[in-house]
């Protein structure tokens, strides 16, 4: 793959993030980053942010990192998402045409400037790196798991036996909630 | 300011994040990323590190975030860095001019691609942002602490009473270590 | 301002530059871009586009700059376009809510990749930077010219007098479009 | 190719581009990009260039591309310049070891900022993928062509016959300058 849009935001977890699985068991996790930008004001000598130019855009992440980010972000964290920008064309309820622009999410991590965070590494990177090439060639064909009816997981309660230790595919095992 | 060259580095730490305080007492720290390409190896389906491709790109991020990054990130750790593209010119020690790439940050934090983190907001930071403000103004001015001979505080270390929690200017009152 | 978010789009134009003028004369160009991705064919050992994948993104660019694309980019080109990601609500002719995705371009200009240009320096460049900076105050309280109902100039054909070379502020004292 | 350090940079370029040829005829031209921040001064109300702050890069670019640059770019223009960015470790002259940072341009352009351009769309694109697919396999063992010492074709002469309508290989059969 060459020539997609690649951006990096910086902003603020509006909601909780939401971890859903699809009926191959693949974890991906959503949510929405707020970015504002500021403006200095001089009366104050303070930055100042403007709510009004508010940036909002909707991130999916996909597989091992998508059990991270619902165990480790929460609302109103401040986090750096890097990923492809898309655009996605769907009718809603009334048959109107709507389009929205995502990000799929290639790195993502909470932001150091004004928070700390205890990092801990989680083995099974190698074999993922297989899983994740096999997947990724397959990815595209995965059905949207947000397109289902039925309720996902929510990212605020921890996966099952140990979240982010589990690899993708361990959980094509137990009953995805779609 | 406008016009910079923003960009966003993701890779690996190098060694661990050093952590030094300017005379006047504005804490920075700095720190070496390594990024390297990955090729998609047809033969094992696998990503494979290229590392003769990797950058190393040295990192500098100021205030309280520096402290954070101190705090937070260890050597060998996944980091996403977004910051101004700088370049600086010096003698070395046998009289040759050479000229460095440094990235001033303005944002970072760890990847959640095979790790979690535990994040803890750190208060504070409204009487920042004024700081923040003010010191943007002067910061160009201040004396470079890498300059000094004198050795600063190591990052592994972490800072006196509560880290993250003093804000920069606080410790304008301690005894710097250069 | 800071704290915004810059992209760089690399894509084609989707159709013919349209160029507008406020009713206080400032120029005004709005032109879409696809982005659209290429996956390697193994068989053909060939890049292919994916136009499934494609982004169309929307770009206004204004004043001085805003003329010079209108002049010199046409339908198919392509381009490269750095500026700032922008979300803006309207309720469309149903009365529904809709939210589009914007950029504010900084920067444009044709891709070298399968094109020559020959490129013309317009003048006026010392003026222009004193004008773009006071308008740069009150470029947000500007009247978006697109919200009108009378028509504006057409990209195709070159305005007035000598297209480029006039300065924003030089419109002021003809007739805008609206 | 993943994972790789792709930036933006806008600058001017420093002098004229150089044009090459590898011995196997793959055409390939340099130019230096100076990046200039501004800070708006108050007092005049204008953007002033904060030469001190100068990013200077060093980018080559391949291929048709490559003459593309060296026909339609000069000394001084204002350039768009999209790449990955690379690092390069050699001796010099005094067997002192130098890295470099160097960006491999995947995009460029002229920007119409304060220029126009007048842009030609060169024929045989299709053949050019097909060929760019083949070569950029084969890219990483070229020879560096700044290597040899022998001098290359100036960017100011316009190649031979027709500069951009002529692909890659073309040149092949050609006598190559080094």
């Amino acid at each position: 793959m060459a020539g997609e849009c690649v951006i990096t935001v910086v902003g603020n977890l509006v909601d909780e993030p939401e971890l859903r699985f699809t009926p191959g068991g693949v974890a991906v996790a959503k949510f929405r980053v707020a970015s504002t930008p500021r403006t200095f004001n001089k009366q104050t000598s303070a930055w100042e942010d403007d709510k009004d130019g508010s940036l909002f855009l909707s991130c999916s992440v996909w597989r091992q990192a998508a059990e991270h980010v619902a165990e480790s972000l929460q609302k109103g964290m401040r986090v750096i998402v890097q990923g492809r920008l898309k655009q996605r064309s769907y009718e809603d309820r009334e048959g109107v045409k709507r389009t929205v622009f995502e990000l799929e999410v290639e790195e993502v991590g909470p932001s150091l400037r004004s928070a700390t965070a205890k990092v801990t590494k989680v083995s099974g990177g190698r074999r993922d790196a297989v899983q994740e090439a096999r997947q990724a060639q397959s990815a595209e064909s995965v059905r949207d798991p947000w397109d289902a009816s039925t309720p996902g997981t929510r990212g605020g309660q921890p996966p099952g036996q140990g979240g982010g230790q589990a690899g993708g595919s361990g959980w094509g095992d137990q009953q995805p909630p779609f």
